[in-house]
Formats: structure tokens, sequence, C-alpha cells
């Protein structure tokens, strides 16, 4: 790297990448939704760089110094498959939530609403400790149910929510709304829903 | 880095930091259980470097040149804690074995043994083509059940398993024998089960 200047990664190119890369697969896990599938993203090196590339870029130009998130909580399982990668390359812990009788020893809980029924998501009691600062991330925010949980159990512990990062947003449900905190997408999402 | 040497990292002192960094739970899940807790590993970024650095360092002893792996098989969900930054820092793709419904598209499927009836795991028919070479790696390597059927997967879709690798091994179930490819673990395990 050169003393001069700081190369500055050309996002808008490792978006376009990223964004062709996802697949599409409509009626799945059930009929009227369209299932993005970021899978692909981690069958090549290159595109999973350049996902890292880009969310570390946006995390570190919005926190910078005394602001730079203590901690990234990432949910399961797709949250886990990026979350850690991202929280080494930001000097980061990385804390995950899981689901109820997954995690030994004390935990805090959250309950959340599923398509049918609540599930409860948990978080170890000593991942974060007061005044951490932490980004949340998933590859999706959809109804925003998980995501909200997640926060709880962060907010539960005493850290302070900097930010949820994503994906991929499905707007039409504007799950953000349900969130405290600023909410960042990485790629541009679905707007509406699918007509049948 | 230097032109003169390389560096080799001090595996015994990654190990020793390591170990130190698991936590024990008797009981967990279920009575007669000590659970090693691995998730201590990922809250400081040094232990989180420590596991990577141990893990590519035995990869790229045994697997260099044309021997080296293509894919990074994970299996859900704490093989995707570290499998996708090992996969990252080999060059290496990273595929994820599911359980049955967590994956859109065609799959390949296997059946495993878990303590109490059967479950099936999933990977996409196109996340491996033949003759690629993989390591399948997961957290802890218990009866085996889970990393055989993954291994069937990789198998089914024309992989070579060139090994599976563990962080621990719980000796005393044999695991390893159930498996066709060569076993690492990189921490000693639990020779003995617990008394009570």
């Amino acid at each position: 790297m050169s003393g001069i200047s700081f190369e500055q990664p050309n996002i808008g190119e490792l978006k376009a990448l990223l964004s062709s890369t996802l697949r599409q697969f409509p009626d799945f896990p059930s009929k009227g939704i369209l299932f993005e599938d970021i899978l692909p993203i981690f069958k090549n090196p290159k595109t999973f760089q350049a996902l890292i590339t880009a969310l570390k870029f946006q995390i570190e130009s919005n926190f910078s110094g005394e602001a730079r998130p203590d901690v990234i909580v990432g949910l399961d399982a797709r949250g886990f498959l990026f979350g850690p990668t991202l929280a080494l390359s930001l000097g980061a812990a990385f804390v995950p939530v899981r689901k109820q009788g997954k995690v030994p020893g004390e935990v805090v809980e959250a309950l959340f609403e599923k398509e049918y029924g609540k599930d409860v998501f948990v978080m170890q009691a000593d991942a974060i400790t007061p005044g951490q600062k932490v980004i949340i991330v998933d590859d999706i925010i959809a109804t925003g149910g998980s995501a909200k949980a997640a926060g709880e159990l962060v907010t539960k512990l005493g850290g302070t929510i900097l930010e949820y990062a994503f994906l991929l947003e499905l707007d039409f449900l504007k799950g953000r709304d349900k969130l405290t905190a600023p909410v960042y997408t990485l790629l541009s999402g679905q707007p509406e829903k699918l007509k049948f």
C-alpha cells in the first residue's frame, strides 16, 4: 500500500459483482416468497472478499476511532457465514445469537415472532459487557422480528447498538421500522411483493 | 514479511492459547455430557486469528501446490463460525452443509443418526464439481455421524475428501472410525467419558 494515498475500494463495482452473484428462487421456502440465495457468494473467494471489503468500508467510514464497534453480533445461521470474518477484519469480537438450548451457561433470552408461532433467541450473558458498541448483522431483513430480538439481547446486556447491517432488504415488509438503531443495507432489495 | 525467511507460526503456542480459551460446562445439553464451549474463541480477535492461523498452517503443510483444497465444507451451525474465514484465508470456496429445507434449488441429501432419531443434511447439487478437493470442518467430532453424512454429500457430488478437520475430539466415542478420510484434530480432546 502506498504511503501517499489510501486506496478506496470501488464500492459500486463490488456491489454490482455481489448483486450479479445472488440467485433468486421463486416460491421458496413457501409460495409467494422470492428467496434470495446468498450461498454463491461464498463459493468464490473473490466475491466473499468483495462482501467483506464492502461491509468493512461502510462500517469504518461511519464508525471510526473512538466510535468503532467492539462487537459484531451475527444471527444463526446465515449471519455466521460472514459475521465472524467481518469481525476479524475489523479487529472486533464476534458474538452469535442462537436458538434456545444451543448455548451453555447463563443466557439472556428474547422472544420473536415467526411465520408459524414464536421462537426464542439466546445470547451468553457474558458475551457483551456494558458500554460495548455493537453492530448486528444478518443476510436479509424481512419482517425484522429476529433482528429486533437480537437487539433486545444486546440491550439487556448493556451494549449500545451502533447499526444493523444486512446484505438485502425486503422493503415492502418495512422491517426496519421495528428497529431502534440505523439500518444499513448493502445491496438493493426487493421493493415489492411477488404478484401471482 | 521478510524475503529471506518464511516465519513459521508457533503452533504449540497457538494451541495452548486456544485450549486455555475453551470453557467446559458439565451436563450440557444433557446429563453426562461435558460440553466444550468454543464461543470464547470468537470473542477475541487474537484467539480467533490464532485458530485460523493454526488450521491454515496444518492444511498448507499437508496439502500444497496441486494438492491444495478447492473447497472447505462446514457443518451447520458451529462449522460456519470459522469455516468461511478459513476458506477465505486459503483462497478456497466455502460450502455449507445444512438441515433439510434450509437451502433452495436442487440438493443432495444424506441421513444421519442423532441422539434421538434421524435427521437429514443437504447440500446444493452444484456446490461442488467432480474432482474438486475438499476439506470438511466442524467444531467437535463426537460419534462422527454428522461428519460422515457431510462426507457422503461431498462424495455424491464427485468431490474428493482430503481430510476432516476438527477443533476437538471426544476420543472415547471413536467417531473417526466412521470416516473414510484422514482426521485431524487441532486440540487434544476428551479421552474418557465423564464419571458419575
